[in-house]
């Protein structure tokens, strides 16, 4: 009991102090360690398992679509990074720099790459000559480094885990296409598989990605009202095509520009988790991507026939398919109870003396907290059941912290008020499309625009902002 | 016809010229392309699928013996990496330094990892107090630089991509026990499912991992007669431990230094695979690994329910879960058949107008050319048999060109003749234990020791090099 009062009292309370909160889960459920390394983390194995679920499940869905894993060097000349000005601009003054190889100095010196769009560049322009090497679908699982000033795990580190798909094609319409599908991709991912909703925009130019012609976006509202972007998918235009002289001569033997984009998530989606699903008892898991989605917990596990018929349910649940453990440690049951509440998994089977004799056993849901009684002929349905069912609650629950959460405003005085009176949040508004106005919107609300989402609606005819036409619904908030 | 012949001429013989045999397979084949990056390359979707196939099944090797996946920062502390005196003295010569981050020149530089023993010692400091903290079993699947002077795709290149094992256990006994179990693991893998044979052993004191008690290797011969080191396992001893401090209290409640391993394999076994299975027609891959196992070429497809039936053995191939591919473009059967044998697909079905009428298809395997009639009854039957005896031939022809390329020498003279008239292979000989004979015998021979076989021979009483009493005999070769 001591042990479990330990584990329940250390976690801060979310609605106390919700920055606290949350390190305090990544700590406690085990997911990483700090290091000695500034700004970067070890992922310990229940945080890497997120990961290699997620990695999985989403490596699946782009090759499904056509899409084939590469490996990039993990480093990129400053002569290459320079090639496209933009692209420059927006990551040189955040990389981390190789200077020197053993003791010798280097003459070119290298970038830990940022992203990987020039390796890709280059790469390209060796292979692609004419329109039978078109289109290239490449992702890559890699990290990545950027030097960022202030660091929280997950959320923003100097190096952090990604996919990065780099694609390219004959003409802007694929491009486009394939910057929709991956958009779309990620949507469907978050939603099924994180039960998280998300919105789906365009980003504002000033938001764009460094180097993209536009820079698609998934917005999620976490449990205290803040903005995390979950995703991004770039299209390039030929720009990039130019500036590293990718051409290829089409069915008329004519020299053309092909066209690019490129798109990625990372360990981010960890840290989204935590904020969307998370309570004052620790993580809640998305079963989808949960390492552990059933445990099994043998109550009075001394008594004869306990751990055999635990053990039992073990094989059962198994051999359905179900990532299960049991744990029949000496840990007091309170502890385990505690501890896998705060590992947030998703289902937990009780199995006692009294069940066995009565051949039930009692299932409860981590979300919510209920315990059904469940006869043990049915246990591989219940359990398919109640996953299914913390799913579902958890994307209900988020999406109605999201409603709760989304302001219709028509001025500014209108945000303020809502900000002020409800809480941090989404702020949906109208926009000119000024970037004078974006700026004063951020300026005099705190929130800045997130995306200008797909599913528009007309909450105003005029800007929020300047009173102008309105030519969007902006999405906007405060972001992680 | 045209593009076929273009595609055959421009392999070099492998007699002629093994090594440029070889670089012209890994771009042929198009495993990997050279970048601006010296001494780093791009890994292309058919080489990293390889990558996949072995990766998948390692870590369903490592799990099922309880290893757990994490990920530690790609960079290390130069005060970090200094605290084992042996390590840093291994390594530092040889690492990337990163000294700025963004414009900020770094305190203390970073080395990209060249492997991560400090970053697990240090995070064990962290995470293990007491007995119950026993034993961690961790492994990460990253990319390494060591800043090599000469390179060669694959084989040595300053960034690779490989697993590291890494581990801590409570005694001795049972580290030792883990180094061995995964020296073991590594050459199940290595024989069963890249078909190649290797020589299990201990390294001598001098070719031991920097800050190691002792290594273990899995060494393997290659076509050409030089050896390839395969896989390492180092047991540490409480060395590690020492250094960085890491302590637990036992049962008895006494402060003791816990025991350390680490084990890794890289995509150097691509190399490897290269180097043992291929000819003068390209690569050859064993069933286990190959990003295709069965290519199904339609012959004269054109012609009506080719493209029909080539669909349905398709699906039925498919179905029996083999990775399989119906190449159906335009390109000629001449030209189709030299560029799935330079790819190296293990098993080739074809199918044309007449195999149709007469209920049959023809299966081709690609390590010796062999066509065989089967009726398409048995189609799923006859393409599992076929993989099976790809592996099987493969493996058979790896273990008889060693064979034929074992040389058990009693002399200095002996090895010198045998390696002047049979060409370059594994030398076994009697070795007194004496770090000079074993330079000595290098300088007068050319062979190197390449590891002390756990199989033991007598092969005569006396060192090859001093006549003094032998302790070992020691394999000798030419190591890549």
């Amino acid at each position: 009991m001591a042990k479990e009062k330990k584990l329940v009292e250390s976690i801060t309370s979310m609605d106390e102090d919700f920055a606290k909160w949350y390190t305090d889960i990544v700590k406690k459920a085990e997911l990483i360690e700090y290091t000695s390394v500034k700004g970067c983390m070890v992922i310990r194995p229940y945080g890497y398992a997120i990961w290699e679920n997620m990695q999985k499940i989403l490596d699946g869905m782009f090759k499904e679509t056509g899409h084939e894993n590469v490996c990039m060097p993990m480093f990129i000349p400053e002569s290459l990074l320079q090639k496209e000005k933009d692209h420059v601009e927006g990551f040189a003054p955040e990389v981390a720099w190789v200077t020197h190889g053993g003791s010798e100095k280097l003459e070119d010196r290298l970038c830990v790459r940022p992203t990987s769009e020039t390796l890709f560049c280059e790469h390209y322009s060796n292979i692609i000559h004419s329109y039978r090497d078109l289109p290239k679908l490449y992702n890559q699982w890699v990290s990545v480094v950027r030097w960022e000033k202030t660091t929280r795990p997950f959320l923003r580190s100097r190096e952090f885990l990604w996919q990065e798909g780099h694609t390219i094609h004959a003409t802007a319409e694929e491009a486009i296409a394939e910057t929709e599908q991956m958009l779309n991709i990620y949507a469907e991912f978050c939603e099924r598989d994180l039960a998280m909703p998300v919105i789906k925009g365009k980003k504002t130019e000033s938001d764009k990605f460094a180097g993209a012609e536009s820079t698609y976006a998934i917005e999620a509202l976490m449990h205290d009202g803040k903005a995390l972007q979950a995703g991004t998918s770039h299209y390039f235009g030929d720009g990039f095509a130019r500036a590293f002289d990718i051409e290829y001569t089409d069915k008329e033997n004519k020299h053309v520009f092909p066209h690019q984009t490129s798109w990625g998530v990372t360990t981010r989606l960890i840290g989204a988790i935590i904020m969307t699903h998370g309570d004052n008892s620790g993580l809640v898991l998305p079963p989808a991507v949960a390492p552990i989605q059933v445990v099994i917990l043998p109550i009075a596990q001394h008594k004869e026939g306990v751990l055999e018929k635990a053990n039992e349910l073990y094989d059962r649940i198994k051999a359905a398919g179900v990532r299960v453990k049991l744990d029949d440690s000496e840990n007091s049951a309170g502890w385990k109870f505690a501890e896998y509440e705060m590992k947030g998994v998703p289902v937990r089977v009780e199995i006692g003396p009294k069940d066995i004799e009565a051949g039930q056993c009692v299932i409860a849901t981590r979300h919510n907290g209920e315990k059904t009684v469940v006869s043990l002929d049915e246990l591989e349905t219940a359990v398919a059941q109640k996953l299914q069912e913390v799913r579902d609650g958890l994307y209900q629950k988020a999406l109605e912290n999201r409603e709760k959460r989304t302001y219709d405003c028509k001025t500014i005085d209108e945000i303020n008020e809502k900000l002020a009176s409800e809480g941090d949040g989404f702020v949906m508004a109208m926009w000119c499309g000024d970037e004078a106005c974006e700026d004063a919107v951020k300026e005099q609300t705190g929130v800045g625009s997130r995306c200008i989402p797909m599913e528009q609606r007309q909450i105003s005819d005029t800007c929020v902002c300047c009173g102008k036409k309105a030519e969007h619904m902006v999405c906007w908030g405060k972001a992680y």
